[in-house]
């Protein structure tokens, strides 16, 4: 408490109204495969994949989280109204320069201002 | 106070220490010069241009913000290491989705903690 | 650009809607004048004085932040809804401990959603 | 992953490294046990109890987080340095106003840059 909301296959899923309120809410992580050890490697958290959220003033994605592990590499605050605004949907897209020393294991959290929080599943980046 | 400094044109300065200085502490705005009201437009904020800044745990650059006039937009808290740590040298660079419903004046924050904050000059996009 | 707003003195304000509109968003560093150093000192900042500021969804204040002369030593994210929410109105409110090592000049910064940036007088804080 | 580590009563550990690990990271609610539905209601979270963190550069408490049940309420980050810095300890400590309007279920959570999440136990606060 608070929860911890984790993704699950939307495949799995039968109600339409399910899979888009665990989808829009779900951080992915986007980022290659691999890295190069002490480069900037490119991770982009992207909030829903097939969905999208509101951006209403009293609803929103309000921050995204990145990790390596247990180790948070970096976080976003995204003020309502940056995807839109009041009526319209998003998908909130933070995308971070991280230098990656050994194989990662990389995970995101959203806060969503209704729903709290939610996590990815963890992405392994092999770095050498 | 806390002072704002401003990025000076470094073709200007003569001396290479004070150059590297500004430019690796200056944060810019990349994007393209027009955007579609209503979809998702790409900003990134990278500090530094032609020089890097440190990563190390009592010198790093531990944040930055944009803004389109004055309105926040997003802000994104950078953990030292997070660009290679003690003894590496980098360029935060965080790329946030905004969607812009007219013509925008963005400006971008840095944060370094020994440095104070920096501001870029303001980009213009126009928006249609 | 964010153009940073200050505070007035408001009794030198005759217009009751500009007095309450500079005190409902001005940051104040409320603390002792003097501090020992090495120990634990609370810090207050609070937006407004006299009067207070809405929470509502689109229009709350998200955010402060406190310096010691240029180094920033906190800051602090506010939810809209923390302080009662829609219709409601309320003075942002948070005390930080800091540890002093010499005098120290603090000054408060606020964020309000709709009006931007307000950064207060600098308080004196005399360290032994 | 992360994992959220979780307060244990250190009364029960028989070794001491282990009080001080668990103690030191800990999140603690402090607040009155009841409050007034609409008032301003003073909600500290310190992290540390009988024990205290390093502020170490590379080794320190960076933020605080306080929900009710699932709902964020306000963040703070914390830069290295502001209590005392390289060498010294201290517990970091942030009070947040709120308002609570009904019964509210209090967590906090902590982040050390060296060993992640830590969660608070749920503090009642009865709300008439």
């Amino acid at each position: 408490m608070p929860k911890i909301n984790r993704y699950e296959d939307i495949n799995e899923i039968d109600r339409e109204a399910k899979k888009d309120y665990i989808d829009r809410h779900s951080p992915f992580v986007h980022c290659e495969p691999s890295a190069t050890a002490g480069e900037a490697f490119k991770v982009t958290v992207k909030v829903g994949n097939e969905y999208s959220h509101p951006d209403d003033m009293d609803h929103h994605i309000s921050g995204v989280a990145l990790y390596n592990k247990d180790t948070k590499l970096a976080e976003a605050t995204l003020l309502a109204g940056a995807l839109g605004g009041q009526g319209e949907k998003g998908n909130a897209t933070v995308t971070f320069d991280v230098v990656l020393t050994k194989n990662a294991s990389l995970v995101a959290q959203s806060y969503c201002t209704k729903h709290g929080v939610w996590e990815s599943d963890a992405v392994s980046v092999a770095v050498a």
